[in-house]
């Protein structure tokens, strides 16, 4: 690589890293693009391969895939440990990176809000890792609950599949246990089925709260329908892996407990120096610059950061469009400090509205509002598309397909026997 | 079920158990099928997942789907332990199972020959969890070779693939590592490829045992067109996970050797109170009963059984169709004995010849005799045909021609990265 050319950092290979190094690669500079994982996470769909329908491979796109045709942009495969502002070096645990522009686009995690025995004991559902501990786990406990000396009470906690969080990933987590248990109930020829029940536990009286009221009654009445018992109002206190406890009293015995309740920033957000809202985001300016940044040169964007502006009540929820959205705005701002032109881009953030998935065949739209098949269509048509490898797009439509005639789950598989 | 129906265990979900579960779930019997995991593994496309082509979900399939519509079929998920031959009872990690007849059709596993080192070190390929480990481990190293902070020898060793074996596993996956590299080399912008290689070891004169000889001489010749370096006559004495050595004093500095240059039956055989060959194998008759059981109603096919008769020099080869023509056998042989005729039908192994492929659009057939892209093309579809699901045999359909023409590896992603 040329000597003297701007040298751009980005840290996370996310929907708003891997947008903003496309940007930046048919410019004159040298990208460096660090993610602890090789791969891109399309982590929509994660919950799909949660429940045994699609295959890792068809949401993770290797990283480098994006730029075989973009010889200035270099991945470096390692965690993000750190920002030195002062020597304008980001650190890692693979050495620092120095650099004259930083992007932080490292994306969110789990939050369990201080909980550490439900942390420990509760499957979070944001990695690759986490999706597949979720789908072992499940369809080991049907193994399990199908041995003959298993007492009643023992099957039936077994059995008991709890998903704590109504927002987009909760909703569509509990939809599709659903279907992957009627599936099982066609196999499974020496197990009681009675015994077998999804429940969605939501704090507030409401799920999917970016939706308009009527559809979010409208999926409760969906959930319902397919056998999830939606428990609105209803909050979590404690979870030792066997007794999930409640605030109003009751325990409910499971050995299942899927955690999709809440996001903070990744942890390593609070070693940049800069000033952290209480989900672990750090603050943003509306040029996207992190807020009270040493040198004019470090900026972040997506899940990782807080940014609110005018009469904003609350930061931006975390979500793809953010994210794509400001790295728009982030290579504008980059580009022209590099010409020399301070005078820099406020980002403005479209809403494009929301969309969630209830199951096969069944999905909720906020904008145009709609629900049902169509609003199924129209959810599919859009994770489609924006799905990374014309090979997945294709492969997924198909599965998706397959899904909705047979009722077949193809990726049943448990993979994490000691042998 | 319905008491006093004859109960009829099989031990192992392969290409043997498979079959004979699926010929007793016509038959008025109750049939446990036995096994540690909850699939059914396509073992000659193993090679396949290890090099990021097909995902695991293709090649394995849900043994619990096979039997849907067979409810006196019942699954047990769980790991065999021993025989109690005296009291008719299959030993579990999950308890006793009773039997009426057995069945052991319970597989192979890599045989290190007592290398306790190289065993501790190197990688076997006969499991799904195996396959994955290759997969992560060599994309891994393609991603710690390229860290600007390594020594040039560190590289070289991390960008050594080394692959023990000649016959057809081990034939594949040197084959299918080159393609990978080609893909690479095309994405690591900062890392030179010089360094790369990759080295089949075989210890006899030639690969492929069961081919013509001119086909031997040709997969050596298309191997080395493809870049690996071939090398005959030469046994490996010691591996660290850092150099291999070599019988003739040659050291190779290596971090990683894929061993498929044996196999052995899996170690529970030697408690089924039957005779074992010196692979581990149990001795069967003809009639395919294990060889001396204490009563007439223990059998075993495939890979864990040794076959031997008339003026065979040495035991049938441990190779899919042994087995599904044995399962035709077995069955045969139980129902005569369950019908009180002891009169038993001796088996007679037809041999269909062998193929293997070199990589993309390149195979060799035994019989008829061919190479090349037509060989490929038949390779193909007899590998395709004989996938589980229909769903599987499509999208690997897919899969294999997209990779033909577009030189594309979807799977190249690294999942066991501790978070």
């Amino acid at each position: 690589m040329a000597e003297g050319r701007p040298k751009i950092v980005i840290v996370g290979g996310g929907f708003g890293g891997i947008k903003t190094a496309k940007l930046f690669a048919k410019e004159n500079v040298d990208i460096t693009l660090v993610d602890r994982h090789n791969f891109h996470l399309f982590q929509p769909l994660l919950y799909q391969v949660s429940t045994s329908v699609l295959s890792t491979d068809e949401i993770a796109y290797p990283i480098r895939s994006f730029f075989r045709n973009n010889k200035n942009v270099n991945f470096f495969m390692a965690k993000a440990q750190g920002v030195d502002q002062a020597r304008n070096v980001l650190i890692t645990n693979h050495g620092e990176i120095p650099y004259d522009y930083l992007i932080l686009a490292a994306g969110a995690t789990t939050n369990f809000f201080g909980m550490k025995e439900v942390e420990e004991h509760s499957f979070g559902m944001k990695t690759i890792q986490e999706a597949l501990h979720i789908r072992n786990h499940v369809l080991h406990e049907f193994e399990r609950a199908s041995k003959p000396y298993r007492t009643p009470e023992d099957r039936k906690k077994r059995m008991t599949f709890v998903v704590v969080g109504g927002g987009p990933t909760g909703v569509e987590e509990a939809g599709a246990l659903t279907e992957l248990i009627e599936i099982q109930k066609k196999e499974i020829h020496n197990l009681d089925f009675n015994d077998v029940s999804v429940k969605l536990i939501e704090a507030t009286p409401r799920v999917l709260p970016m939706m308009p009221e009527d559809l979010q009654q409208k999926t409760v009445e969906i959930l319902r329908k397919k056998g999830v018992e939606v428990m609105l109002n209803t909050q979590v206190v404690g979870y030792d892996g066997d007794v999930l406890k409640l605030k109003n009293g009751v325990e409910i015995p499971t050995t299942t407990v899927i955690w999709a309740a809440g996001v903070r920033a990744v942890d390593f957000m609070k070693d940049c120096g800069g000033e952290c809202a209480r989900d672990g985001r750090i603050w943003i300016d509306e040029d996207l610059m992190v807020r009270g940044a040493v040198n004019k040169n470090f900026f972040a964007i997506g899940d990782c950061a807080a940014f609110m502006h005018g009469d904003m009540q609350r930061p931006l929820p975390t979500v793809a469009p953010v994210a794509t959205q400001q790295a728009d705005v982030v290579y504008k701002n980059i580009m022209k400090l590099i010409k020399g032109d301070t005078n820099l881009e406020k980002f403005v953030y479209k809403d494009l509205g929301a969309m969630a998935t209830i199951g096969r065949g069944q999905a909720v739209v906020g904008s145009p509002k709609m629900s049902g098949f169509f609003a199924w269509c129209a959810w599919m048509l859009v994770h489609l598309i924006r799905l990374a490898g014309a090979h997945a797009n294709f492969t997924v439509a198909i599965k998706w397909t397959w899904n909705l005639i047979s009722g077949i789950r193809l990726g049943r598989i448990i993979t994490n026997i000691k042998l």
